[in-house]
Parts: C-alpha cells; sequence; structure tokens
C-alpha cells in the first residue's frame, strides 16, 4: 500500500536580489542538510568552537562572548538590549530608517529611557552631530545601524566608539546586512555589542544572529542587579553553553549551526578583503547600469551600501507591476520599500554568494524588459 | 588555483535515542535543503498556510492562532508568558521536574507572582489535587508540563481545563516532547495556550516552536494594557504575518520551515493514532528488554512516557563510561540525568521517526555489552 504525500509544495529555484535572504551556496544547503547530531555530542561542541573562532575573524574582534543567538537578527537585537541595559537607562538611538526606530521599540521594552538623533531617511549622520549629542546626553549606551536595509545608506562609525568610552557608555553597532559585505571592524572601531543576520552577506539561511559583546558590555551584564528580561536571549545562561562548561541552557539549532559553519569556512576562504572587493566592483557595475535606465538611488550620494542599492522607482511606474513581472518572467526577487519609502523605493541586494556579474547583467537585462 | 577548504568538520551518523534532537528522516534533511526563497515570496506564503493548517490537525485545535515561533522550545515557552502575563498576574506552576521549574524563572522574569505546586521528580499530579490548588489560588494561568523530559513522567491533565476556566485562568500545557508522539487534545482539553519543540517526536531539527493559543489566550494578549516585553516574541505582531495582512515583522527561518512542513506531513500521512500506537508498543518493547537487563524506571508506574524512558543507572555503573562507549562503539546517544537526576538516570528516547523496531533491538544489544 502507498501513502498518498499530503499536499507537496514544490518551492521554486529564485534568483534572491532583494534585502534578504540571499542565494544559498549549494555548500551550504549540503551542510545544513547533514544527519542531526545531539548538543551536546563532543563533535558537535567543535564545531560551535570553530563557529566562534570563525565569527571572530569575520568581526574582527577578540571578544571571547563571541556566539550565535538561537533566532534571526532582531532575537540578535533584542540580545544587546535585554542583557546589556536594565531599566531606566539611558539610552541614546540613532534614527534614519526602520531598523533604528525597531532598536528604540525594543530599548523601551527594556526599560530604558531612549533619546533618539534622527536623520531623514537615506541620509547618514555626520559624525561630529553624532558625538556631540554622546557627550551631551551620557548615555549608558548609544546604538547606531551600520547597513540601514530600508534606506541603503552605509554609516560611517569609526570614531564613535572613542566618543563612547570617554562617556562611559557602551557602543551598539547593528550589521546586519553589513556583515560579510563591507568592513566590520569591532575592535577596531570600539564597538561594545553587535548583531548581525545570516541571511545578508553571510548568504546562509535566516535562523541565526551573530553576536559579539566586549569586555565592557560582558561586565555590564555581570553587574546586572535584575534578572535578564529574556531567559531564551539570556547571555549569562547561554555563554555557558558556548564555554568551556556545556552548561545546557536550550537546544541549539544544529542543523542551522553546520549551514553557518560552512558560510562562515565559505567567507574565509574567499578572504574578507577580497569579498569586500567583490561587493564593491559588482555595486559599480549595477549603480552604471541602473544608471544608464534613469534610475536614481535613494540614499545619499557617497554612501550608498554596496550589498543593498535602495533605488527610487520612476514617475509612472507602478512598483506590484515590475516586481510582479521580475518574479513571475524571470523568478527574481528585489524588495519593496519599508515603511516611509513603501510604494516609493526598490531595494536590490548583491549580497554575498549572490553578488556577481551574473546577477548584475540579468537583474539589468530583467529590469530594462519590465519596464519597457 | 584551488582554494584551501578552512576546518572541515565531518559530523557522524548518530542513532539519537536522548531526549532529543531525534533522528530526522531524509525526507525531512531534503526538503531543508531545497533552495532558499523570500519570506514573502507568495509560494512561501501558501507554505505558511499549510503549515498552519497542519499544526493545528497535530495539536487537535482549531485555534486560528496557531503558528510556529522562530526559535526552540523555551522560546515558545517564553512566548506563553510574555504575551499572555502581565506584570503582578498571579501564575500557578506544577513542578515535578526541571521544565516546570524553568518555566517559573520565565513567569518571573516577565513579573508574575508565582505560585507554585510541587510533586517529587518522577511522579506525576493527582488531577484532584491540581484542582483543588487551582479554586484555592484562582490564578490568571495555570502551567503544567505534559511529558516531563528530565523525568520521563507522563501527566494526565484531561480535567484541568474545566477547573481553570471554571476560576477564569488560562491553561497552559508544555507538550515539547508529547506532540506528535502521544495525544494531545488542545480543544478537548481546554488548553489555551501550548508550546512544543519540532526536534522531539516531530523528527525535524530544532530550531522551531510550534504553538498555539485559544481565543481566551488572543483576548488576554488583546487587552494587555503593557506592551510585550519581548519584541522579537510579540504575538500580536508576529500574528500579522502569519496572518492575512502579510506584514513584515522579522525575517522567517524559511529552510526551517521547509522542513517542519515536511515533518508535519510525515506525520499526518501516517496517522495521528498510528503514530501513537506505534510509539507506545516500542516503549513496551524497550520496557520489556530493560526489565530483563534489570534496569528500573525513575519514572511512576503507571505514568511512563511513551517516547522517553527515563531510567535508574544500575548500582555501581558509571554513568559517563556506559554513555561513552555507547557513542563510541555504536554511535548511539542517550540522554544523561538533568537537575536531582544528574549521574543518577539515564533518558533513552524513542520519539518519532526513531521509535523504532530496529533502534530497540540495537539499545538493547547495545547496552548490554555496555553493562558487561
Amino acid at each position: 500500500m502507498t501513502t498518498p504525500r499530503t499536499s507537496f509544495i514544490d518551492t521554486p529555484q529564485r534568483v534572491l536580489l532583494g534585502p534578504g535572504p540571499s542565494d544559498v551556496p549549494a555548500r551550504v544547503l549540503s551542510a545544513l542538510a547533514r544527519p542531526t547530531i545531539g548538543h551536546l555530542d563532543p563533535v558537535f561542541l567543535q564545531l560551535m568552537d570553530d563557529i566562534r573562532s570563525k565569527l571572530k575573524q569575520v568581526f574582527r574582534t577578540n571578544n571571547e562572548m563571541t556566539l550565535a543567538v538561537s533566532g534571526t537578527g532582531s532575537a540578535g537585537m533584542e540580545t544587546l538590549f535585554v542583557n546589556c541595559i536594565e531599566p531606566g537607562d539611558k539610552v541614546l538611538i540613532a534614527i534614519n530608517g526602520v531598523f533604528g526606530g525597531r532598536m528604540k521599540d525594543v530599548a523601551e521594552r527594556c526599560g530604558a529611557a531612549v533619546e533618539t538623533i534622527e536623520a531623514p531617511w537615506g541620509q547618514v549622520f555626520d559624525q561630529d552631530k553624532l558625538i556631540e549629542a554622546i557627550k551631551r546626553v551620557k548615555p549608558k549606551a548609544f546604538a547606531i545601524v551600520h547597513a540601514e536595509t530600508s534606506t541603503g545608506a552605509h554609516q560611517p562609525v569609526d570614531r564613535l566608539g572613542a566618543a563612547c568610552k570617554e562617556v562611559g557608555a557602551l557602543f551598539f553597532l547593528d550589521c546586519v546586512t553589513s556583515l560579510g559585505g563591507a568592513p566590520v571592524e569591532i575592535d577596531a572601531w570600539g564597538v561594545d555589542a553587535a548583531y548581525s543576520g545570516t541571511q545578508k552577506c553571510l548568504s546562509c539561511p535566516p535562523g541565526l544572529s551573530p553576536v559579539t559583546l566586549s569586555s565592557r558590555a560582558v561586565a555590564k551584564l555581570d553587574a546586572r542587579k535584575s534578572k535578564v528580561q529574556s531567559w531564551y536571549l539570556d547571555l549569562s545562561m547561554v555563554r555557558q553553553y558556548w564555554g568551556s562548561e556545556r552548561f545546557y541552557h536550550h537546544t541549539a539549532p544544529i542543523n542551522m549551526l553546520y549551514a553557518l559553519h560552512e558560510a562562515l569556512s565559505i567567507v574565509l576562504e574567499e578572504g574578507l578583503e577580497n569579498r569586500f572587493k567583490r561587493h564593491r566592483a559588482n555595486h559599480e557595475l549595477l549603480r552604471a547600469g541602473l544608471r544608464e535606465l534613469g534610475i536614481e538611488y535613494v540614499s545619499q550620494e557617497g554612501h550608498h551600501l554596496p550589498m543593498l542599492n535602495a533605488v527610487k522607482i520612476p514617475d509612472g511606474v507602478d512598483d506590484l507591476t515590475v516586481r510582479r513581472k521580475l518574479l513571475n518572467d524571470y523568478g527574481i526577487e528585489i524588495g519593496g520599500g519599508l515603511g516611509a519609502f513603501k510604494g516609493k523605493a526598490w531595494r536590490i541586494g548583491l549580497m554575498g554568494h549572490g553578488s556577481s556579474r551574473r546577477n548584475v547583467a540579468l537583474l539589468l537585462a530583467a529590469l530594462r524588459d519590465a519596464l519597457r
């Protein structure tokens, strides 16, 4: 007797040129499908150690507290705030897009007294103005987005760590979209706590959030008077599983960690500098092609993200019609606008494995057709 | 030029007979490795709808708010408390093992006023005593573990929903280990909120937590005076992504959801009743074999979980020596004791795909050798 198969859904092979997830290389998909083993298996613990060592290289940090949180990028964001912020702590957040706004929401849910500094969507902040605000507000933590996925703006942040240190503030950095595609210098920039996602320039499926905490951030965690409000994201316990104690906390997402390990291996085999150069080159190529099509960027000139091109939808062009044509006729996904840019912008990702001359050529050809 | 491959770690093919993760069938591993698509792709949204419909069948519920939380089982636990409990709410929690204790910790971090009722580890609660406590305490919510993974005790819960309803309490049920291996009757038992894990009797890798909320639980969420303290687990937003709005919240763990969809398909193709019968039969077979080896259960007679056999380590036998021999010579993982049972008990799982005559025969043979 054969059993009928229930409702098989055939997932298509897309070309993912949106704001993430990005296309995942076959090597990573194969790793994902390796047989599951136990979360306390000696081989798995060795794999975790190797993930940590590779993440430290990719983050360019010596932080011992570097690990993958068992949730997507937003869980990484929440991990920073629930662990390093206590109720009543003053937090300064820079907002020029969706993800800065999300940090404010998350911080407030942790009981933080949030002050904000804002810039128009698509613009970056002048570091001098940020430094001035940090020195004026003297917060317990200052948080900013390195690569605003909603606007395509690439924020310079190299001078902010020193200012934070001067006033005793922790420096939080969202590098969900930049990590593995553009320089992220945790130690050199004096970043105290950062989080990323796996589904952008690391070219791994979504589901994990790499995070790293400096010794100053860990000291803040250790000095807490109150328990971390999230049990699941409590790093004072999670670190005992990732550390030599190997104390059971929650069951790690085993197969996702296989995939992350493989994805990080690919990143390091290519080399970070080569990878950044490739992202930059394909971005320039796409930009030149978009210019020929008369398409402009919404992000500030000179501050475009190399892995995420946020562009204006040309006048008289219908957002959904074009995106549907790209998806249905070409199997290409690009992103629509978020928040203030909804219906006004497209977000074209060239992330990780997906940043290739082939994808640039394909997208330009398809877009030319769709705009005809 | 060939690039050297960085630190490949060859993960072995184990036989997972511990407390989870359990062995994952090839069909599910294949689904996991399908090419990633976007979290707003029409095909993916269709897949989510189908996951919801299948989860409702497996939970035996009509609850519209049935979905998979983007984290492991403990994230599901936290989801219930952060959404349905507000600071100051009285919560009654039954504790007879690690996971009841964990619920207390999680509830307290949400600001709940927790009262507990306790039973010795391995024992189940008499439902009459629980009903008496529910009526006396009159909590806003009562929470209990259906299948205590730390003790192997199978808690009867069919009469608790009515008592909770009588005093206006929500009834929370942890069915991490029972779902898909023993009857879980969300609607018939009057359960208001339940969570499970994918890596037990559903035979999917760890990384997602199926949850379901009744209309009473949703009403409690809707009537909140304060924001849910976790942004990531806030069901008032998550439901807009799983619902017809399809409002972007966080990037879903796409490939894990492919796997869950396939795993649920397998469960429903076998049929829930057939599956429960198989778990029961293999449990009886193992039990008879363990009896021949002189090995006794730590869980209460008549209340052993069919998918998790918690047994006493025989006098004079060294825990680690035996478990290492099973792992190294046979590639078999069984679990050690947790908490009060550390070093005193083994936990032998026959979960989902792993509940087979073959595994029972293999384990008994290997154990016989290891104990020699």
